[in-house]
């Protein structure tokens, strides 16, 4: 039934001139993009599927409700709908902003699994897609972006923990990114800081929410900003905490001791401790992770082990893989914890620090071969030549634009950096061959037609 | 700045409780659809790369004013969306049903090639990606759903229309559909149906929605439907139209001599003629294209040459792939004609017929080996196994499940029908072994530790 767009009631010149613009926030992949963000994806879908985790797939659209996690007056980053009208009249079952677009592809997870109880546990997936967020207009902010996402549902132990970091780990070796830093850290260490710094439970939001900027604003404007929400004793406590120093044993002996009258916290640092065991039993190369009190996590939702990830090479990116241990996501929809354990990479953020670090170069094209189109009786030819690469997985093009001449077709072949062009008049008809331009090499070739396959395997 | 999602207000059992439902017309793919959905999307993407066209992505949200192409008062389908509030604050650039999802692929192309005037031109691009339709609730209508398109703009040659469709042959072939049929017409010599039948142009737009309906409503019902928006005599003449019958030249001839004073109906046969003859010099087995006068293609934007796709063994699915020539769609951009021609794949109709021919058989998980984790002690052991058949590509898990009793580990690898289970207890280390468990052949094998690859690459 979609007869209903673009049925023009105005003719021709009346048409209404729209600017071909992109909402703000909103961008293209064209092809020299999307063909290395492919590329990329590609890349990390393997490593993911190596690792034992399968697909899944959930709509874009959610019920507010399920993104809102059973909180009605949570603020929102969330794109809300309006649900289509036809004729005026709107669809009955769907009420404006019921519905909205995911800012994320946890909370699916979780409203999926709590619908399906069924599936085996614990329940590995990986999940790459776009997700939406309402920000307000900023450089270099978008509202729609790829996340990748893995996540382990159903296991209490820092072992998931500690494969999800490791999966990164992995996936960014082979993309050969070397110098990146995962940072980690234990929420339940955060939760002790009000009783410990001696600041009230109720800032522990603002505290965190300040701290987390560190990187953005620097040290000495966290520590001016930390003055004004606790006590000037409280705010420099925290510094301290912030600025705690030395290889990773003593630093979690000194936390040990620090908050050695704060249960979470205690867990909190055995649960490190077991994860930093299993970084080494896994032979994790030691100057890619560290210990950092100092890493918060936005996302209200996590419980226990915390981590985020920075290029190096590429610090101004910010984190390109984060995420956590949120063992109470699915309570709204259930009523009960689960255990689960997730990373996101950001896939926009990574693609744009390969790209800066030329670990990704564009090309306009995957096209391998144009076939020139030069006279409409040897269209037959043309066919085969084509189908004989393509039957061989050569991305092969017949040109089929409207100028015909000879020029025009080997001027887009250059334009669109086409490798090779396959040349077949009536001189190389007579002949039984084909003249392969190899165009980077400024080289051409005369060669039978029966060596074409032959000629492009090597 | 994601703070602001699920910082909850209350805690613990106070969270409102939420029914993890997803709303009408929208859906999952647990992992064993999203597995074979990839699979499908793997072999579309490929074949589109060897007939030489790029990927493109535009995103889900394009300025509402786009979509509808500058029709100020066209219907809608289309889910618009509310800016998001934060603290109650409307974001400043964003106003209300400004922003709406797209509704295909199409729309977008042209919106992203207006902007992009510098680009070669042919343009060949491929887009896989998610369109929104505000549909009424019905029973096998999504308001979410994947289209695969391949579109050429820039070309006015039937050579552009008829390797359109001939890739959507080679695929349906590879994917070892043979019993489909595309079905081909031109909107041209539809647009002489009103002077040649005998009724009002005005009407055509509903006689065309009824003829759509042929095959969903029945002959009899198209003809009752006719009479009552045009006269007798022309519903007749349009019935008889519909009916034409015979081989392909005789249907030709019969339609050029009918509509003989009608200058665009025979250029519409010009170019089917044109078409029909390349159909031949590319080989393509006659029982898979037919000449159908009575496609239609809901779609306004059609100018040409317009066909879709039927299964034969899966006729209820409708059409899975249909398009055509639309020389006009940058008008509203550009003020001018540009020509093209492109056609959509209905991912998920095409998904469903092949699981109901039994050409894609679903399975649970991707994973071939699980990796029993017997005792914490063995831990090193099990990395290194795991990293060797990973390192060879081989999807492999280690158990991280709370329940770690062997009868639990192995009840986990046969409900999730893992093909394989590694096991490696004290008995085994002591001579330097693994026990293979092949699950479906129910036998196992002790294998020398440094065999682990060799056996899987069997």
């Amino acid at each position: 039934m979609w007869y209903t767009f673009f049925m023009p009631k105005k003719k021709g010149p009346n048409i209404k001139r729209v600017k071909p613009d992109l909402p703000g926030g909103f961008r293209d992949f064209a092809p020299a993009e999307a063909i290395i963000k492919q590329r990329l994806l590609e890349k990390v879908r393997k490593t993911f599927e190596e690792f034992g985790f399968d697909p899944l797939e959930t709509p874009a659209v959610e019920k507010t409700e399920i993104l809102r996690g059973g909180e009605e007056n949570s603020e929102q980053l969330i794109f809300t709908l309006n649900p289509a009208k036809r004729g005026g009249t709107e669809l009955k079952d769907l009420k404006k902003d019921q519905l909205s677009l995911r800012f994320d592809l946890t909370v699916p997870l979780a409203r999926f699994l709590a619908a399906n109880p069924e599936l085996p546990r614990p329940f590995r997936r990986y999940q790459i897609g776009r997700v939406w967020r309402g920000e307000r207009q900023q450089a270099g902010r978008f509202r729609e972006f790829t996340q990748a996402d893995i996540d382990i549902v159903g296991s209490s132990s820092p072992e998931a923990d500690a494969e999800i970091i490791y999966v990164v780990y992995q996936l960014f070796k082979s993309l050969g990114l070397n110098r990146f830093l995962i940072k980690v850290n234990n929420r339940k260490i955060l939760n002790c800081l009000p009783s410990w710094a001696g600041f009230p439970e109720k800032k522990l939001f603002d505290v965190l929410r300040v701290i987390d900027k560190k990187d953005k604003i620097g040290e000495q404007t966290v520590k001016k900003e930390l003055v004004r929400i606790v006590k000037k004793q409280a705010a420099e406590r925290l510094f301290s905490f912030l600025k705690t120093e030395g290889d990773v044993k003593t630093k979690l002996f000194r936390v040990k001791e620090d908050f050695k009258n704060c249960a979470p916290a205690q867990e909190g640092i055995k649960e490190l401790v077991e994860i930093i065991r299993l970084f080494e039993a896994m032979k994790m190369d030691r100057e890619n992770w560290e210990l950092d009190f100092s890493i918060v996590r936005g996302l209200g939702y996590y419980t226990g082990t915390i981590f985020e990830t920075t290029l190096l090479a590429a610090p101004e990116f910010g984190s390109v893989a984060s995420g956590g241990r949120y063992d109470k996501l699915m309570m709204p929809f259930t009523g009960e914890k689960l255990p689960a354990v997730g990373i996101s990479i950001g896939v926009d953020r990574l693609l744009a620090s390969l790209e800066k670090m030329e670990l990704l170069k564009k090309k306009p094209t995957k096209v391998k071969v144009l076939v020139l189109n030069l006279s409409p009786e040897l269209r037959t030819d043309y066919y085969s030549f084509a189908g004989v690469l393509r039957g061989a997985g050569i991305p092969t093009e017949i040109y089929f634009g409207d100028d015909r001449t000879f020029q025009a077709q080997l001027a887009y072949a250059v334009k669109k950096e086409i490798p090779y062009v396959l040349i077949y008049g009536d001189s190389e008809k007579q002949k039984n061959a084909v003249t392969i331009k190899n165009m980077s090499a400024r080289e051409q070739k005369e060669i039978p037609k029966t060596n074409i396959l032959q000629y492009f395997k090597k």
